[in-house]
C-alpha cells in the first residue's frame, strides 16, 4: 500500500544554508513549502565548515595580528587557549543542535519532515519510503556534498578525519597529518598548528590553492610554513596503518618509501555530491553525478520544468554564500514559473545566477587570508579574454604596514582591455577578508576603469591598494 | 633690487601629500615643476595627522580585539607598552626628517626650493622675499591647515596641546583634556586613554562626530566611555590656567563653574586655512580665507585660468585621500589647459573632483571604528532627495560575531529611490575601515541595486552586511 501524497507547491529536499534559503524565498512568493532533512537544519556550514572553521582559526588571526605589533606583543605572554577557543566553537555551533534552525523554519510557515527524501518520479518525494510529498510545481534539490575519500589501502582502518571531524574535534591532536592542498586543507592546517598539533600538510600537486593567481598559494604555504607546519608537495600517500589495534598512531606511507606518523589523518581531497541515494534514476539521471543546471538553476535534461538544484550540488560554485545566492535565484525563478510571469534569465538578470559564471568571490582564511573574486589570469586567458594584469606588493601599501609589522601580501587585477573593466581581483595578506567586497562590486558593476579613479580608497587603509593599483594602470 | 625671475611651467605652494601629488602629476605631463615648502616635505598627513595617529592606535586596536576573543584573551596577561608604540610611531613619521621624501622628489625631477612662499601677482611666487618663481602655466596653493585656537582666557599661558603635540609627544600625561567633538578629539581620546592617560573628552555639542549619521557618534562616544574615557556634553571651557608658574598641571573652568584638572590640554576645535601670510591680496583675494575653487581645482575670481587650489585649502573635503584625488585632477586639468586640448569637467569626468560632492569616504579610527561614503540621511534629505534607508546591527552578521565577542556595530544604507542606487554608507564596528571601500565602488560606481544583489559577499565575512541590507531593502 502506497501512502497518502502530500501536496505542495514547492518540496526542497535539503536543509542546509541554500535549502533554507530556498524554501524561504518559494515560500515568500506565496507558494507552500516543506523542507526535507535527514540530518541538522543548517548544514554543513553551520556545524562543520565554515562557522566551527572560522571559529577556530579568528582568534588564532587576532593573537598573531596582536603579536605583530610592537606595544601589543608586550602584552602577549601566553599561547592560545585551545580549549577556550574549542569551547567558544561548540558555542557557534549551538553544540550541534538544531533548534534555533527549526524556530526559524516554524516562524516562516515552512513545513519540515526529519527523514531522508528520494525522488520518485516527476514532482515526487518518498521520505523514509513512508511519506510521500508531491509538488505542484517544483522540487529543489539542496543536498550539496560530502568529502571525497580515495582508494587507499589502509584508509578504512586508520580511521582518517574528514571535514567534519577535523571541525568539530573535541581534541587537540598532538600530531595531525593533513592531506590535500584545497581550502579545507590549508584552513585545518592552520587552524590545528596555532591550536598546539604539528601538523604536516601532505600535497599531491606542486602547490596549494590552485584555483588562484599562483602567488596566493605561495603566500599561503609561506605562511604555514612560518607558523611551524611541515609542508610538503608532489606527496602521495600509498597507504595507512593504525597501530595498537587501531587505537594508536596512523603510520602513511608516502610514494617515496618513506613514512609520516600522526595522531590523526585528514582526508580533505575533494568534495562529490550527495546525489547517489537521491532517486535521480526515476526522472532519467544518474545516482552519484554532479547534477547539471541552468542559470536559473533548472536541472538540464529533465521534461517540464519541475526539477531544480541548487547549491554545492550543481558543481557551479561549492561555497555557502554562492548556494545562497542560487537558492534566491532559483526561489524567485520557481516563484516566476509557479506565477506564469516571464523570466528574466538574461546575464545580471533576476533569474540568473551570473555571478557564478563571473567567478564568484571566495575568502581562504588562512593566514595570510586570501581572497578572490572574477576571472584569474589563467581563467581570463582561457576564456579568450585581451586582459592585462597588475600586481602590487601590499607591504608597500601604508595602511597595511599599519596593520602588522613586516606586513606580506600581495593584489592582482584582472582587467579586461576591450570593456575596460576589473574582471578579476585577488588579494592575499593579512586582514584582507573585507577588502574583497570592493573587488566584487567593481567586477559585478562592471564599474568602468576611468570611473574608478573616482572611488577613493580611504587613508590609510589597505584599501588604499587600489589607488597603487590603478596607478599602475595608468603608468 | 629684486631677484632674478626662475622660470617654471608650473609653481606648488606647499610641500605635503596634495603638493607632491600635484606636482607629480604636473611633472608627468611635461611640465618643468617646481615644489615650495618651508617645513617638512610630506605634510601634516606623514608627520602630525595620518600616519602617527594610526601607528598611535592600531596597537591598542590589536589588543583589544584579542582581548575580545575566546582562546585568545588567555594569552594577553600584560597591558599595551606604550614607549614600544610611542617608538613605532617614532619610526613611521621617520623621526621627523624628510630624507626619503626629498629623494622621491629628486627622483621625479620636481624641483624643491625650502622657503616660505607667498604669490607676488599673476602666475609669481616669491620664496622668503628672496627667489621670485615665475610659472608659464599654473600656480597650486597646497598648503592645508592647522588646528583652529579659540580666544579663551589663559589659553597661552596653558600651552594648549594641538594636533601636532597630540600626535608627537614623546610622553604619556597622567591625564589628558581633549576639547572637541570631531575626527582628531575622538581619535586622540582612544589613542591616549589607550596608552595609559586618563582622558576626559569635553564636547561643546550633544555628541561626537555630527557630520556622520548619529549612530556612529553614539556608537563611538559609547566605545570611548567602555574604555574609560570620561566624555562630557555640553560643555564649554571658559577660562584655563596652568600651576606652578607654568609647569604644573592645567586647570580649565567650564561654563557651569566646575573645573578639571589635567596634565596636558588638547584643543581639537576645528582647522583654519594655511591662507594669512600667502599674499592671496596680491591677486585680489582675501588672506586667511579658504580658497573656493571649481570642479577642477581651478580658483574662482582670479582671471586667466592660472590659480589652483587643491587640498584642505579649499576646504571641500579635509582629508588626505580627497587631496590626493583633488591633486591628480589638478594636475591633469593643469596638463591639458597647458597643453590646449580640451577639459572633460562633466561630472566624474577626468577633470572634475565629483567624489568631493557626492560625499568622500571618511574613516575614523577609533574603537569601534566609524566609515561613511556619500551622503548621510541628513545630506540626502537636505539636497531633496527621495530616498530610504535601511539599517543594521552588525552584531547580527556572522562574521561580525566571529570577529570579537559581543560585537556592537550598526551600518545603513541611504537608497536614492528615483535612480535605485546606493548614495551613501555608513559602517560602524570593530574592524570595518576595509568594508568602507565596497560601498565607495557602489556610491561612485552608481550601480543599480538588482545588479548589487549579484555582488555576493562571501560568508562569514563581515561584509555579509551587504546582504543584509539588501534583505531589508526588498522586504
Amino acid at each position: 500500500m502506497s501512502p497518502k501524497p502530500e501536496q505542495y507547491d514547492v518540496v526542497v529536499l535539503g536543509g542546509g544554508p541554500t535549502g533554507e534559503n530556498l524554501a524561504d524565498r518559494a515560500k515568500a512568493a506565496g507558494l507552500s513549502t516543506v523542507l526535507v532533512e535527514s540530518q541538522l537544519i543548517g548544514g554543513e556550514c553551520s556545524y562543520w565548515a565554515c562557522m566551527p572553521s572560522k571559529a577556530l582559526l579568528r582568534p588564532a588571526h587576532a593573537l598573531a595580528h596582536a603579536r605583530a605589533l610592537p606595544g601589543a606583543k608586550q602584552a602577549v605572554t601566553g599561547q592560545l587557549d585551545a580549549a577556550a577557543v574549542l569551547a567558544r566553537r561548540d558555542e557557534f555551533t549551538w553544540h550541534w543542535h538544531d533548534d534555533s534552525q527549526v524556530e526559524w523554519l516554524r516562524s516562516t510557515g515552512i513545513d519540515l519532515v526529519r527523514g531522508h527524501g528520494r525522488l520518485a518520479g516527476e514532482k515526487a518525494v518518498l521520505v523514509d519510503g513512508e511519506r510521500l510529498l508531491t509538488a505542484r510545481h517544483a522540487v529543489a534539490v539542496c543536498t550539496g556534498t560530502r568529502a571525497a575519500l580515495p582508494q587507499v589501502p589502509g584508509l578504512a582502518e586508520a580511521r582518517p578525519w574528514t571535514s567534519r571531524d577535523a571541525t568539530s574535534a573535541a581534541k587537540v591532536p598532538g600530531r595531525l597529518a593533513v592531506i590535500g592542498g584545497g581550502v579545507v586543507a590549508v584552513e585545518m592546517a592552520t587552524a590545528w598548528q596555532a591550536l598546539g598539533s604539528q601538523v604536516t600538510l601532505l600535497v599531491r600537486g606542486s602547490g596549494v590553492l590552485d584555483r588562484m593567481e599562483p602567488f596566493a598559494g605561495e603566500l599561503v604555504a609561506a605562511g604555514l610554513r612560518a607558523a611551524g607546519v611541515d609542508v610538503r608537495f608532489g606527496t602521495d600517500v600509498t597507504r595507512l596503518g593504525r597501530s595498537g589495534g587501531g587505537t594508536g598512531e596512523v603510520t602513511l606511507t608516502l610514494g617515496d618509501g618513506s613514512t609520516v606518523t600522526a595522531d590523526e589523518v585528514l582526508y580533505a581531497t575533494g568534495r562529490v555530491p550527495r546525489t547517489d541515494d537521491l532517486g535521480l534514476e526515476t526522472v532519467g539521471l544518474e545516482p552519484g553525478s554532479w547534477i547539471e543546471v541552468d542559470d536559473s538553476c533548472l536541472v538540464r535534461g529533465v521534461a517540464g520544468d519541475w526539477l531544480y538544484a541548487a547549491g554545492d550540488v550543481n558543481h557551479r560554485a561549492l561555497m555557502t554564500h554562492q548556494g545562497k545566492y542560487q537558492a534566491r535565484i532559483a526561489g524567485a525563478a520557481i516563484g516566476a514559473r509557479a506565477a506564469g510571469t516571464p523570466l528574466d534569465t538574461a546575464r545580471w538578470g533576476v533569474h540568473s545566477a551570473s555571478a557564478d559564471t563571473a567567478g564568484p568571490p571566495q575568502v581562504v582564511f588562512t593566514e595570510p587570508e586570501a581572497a578572490a573574486v572574477g576571472l584569474s589570469l589563467a581563467d581570463a586567458e582561457r576564456a579568450g579574454l585581451r586582459v592585462r594584469t597588475v600586481d602590487q606588493d601590499l607591504g608597500q601599501v601604508a595602511g597595511a604596514s599599519l596593520y602588522v609589522d613586516d606586513y606580506r601580501g600581495r593584489a592582482r587585477l584582472v582587467v579586461d582591455l576591450d570593456r575596460d573593466i576589473v574582471v578579476g581581483a585577488t588579494f592575499v595578506g593579512p586582514g584582507v577578508a573585507e577588502l574583497l567586497h570592493s573587488a566584487t562590486v567593481a567586477v559585478v558593476g562592471e564599474v568602468p576603469i576611468p570611473r574608478l579613479w573616482h572611488a577613493v580608497p580611504a587613508y590609510p587603509t589597505v584599501s588604499e591598494v587600489w589607488l597603487r593599483l590603478l596607478e599602475q594602470l595608468r603608468g
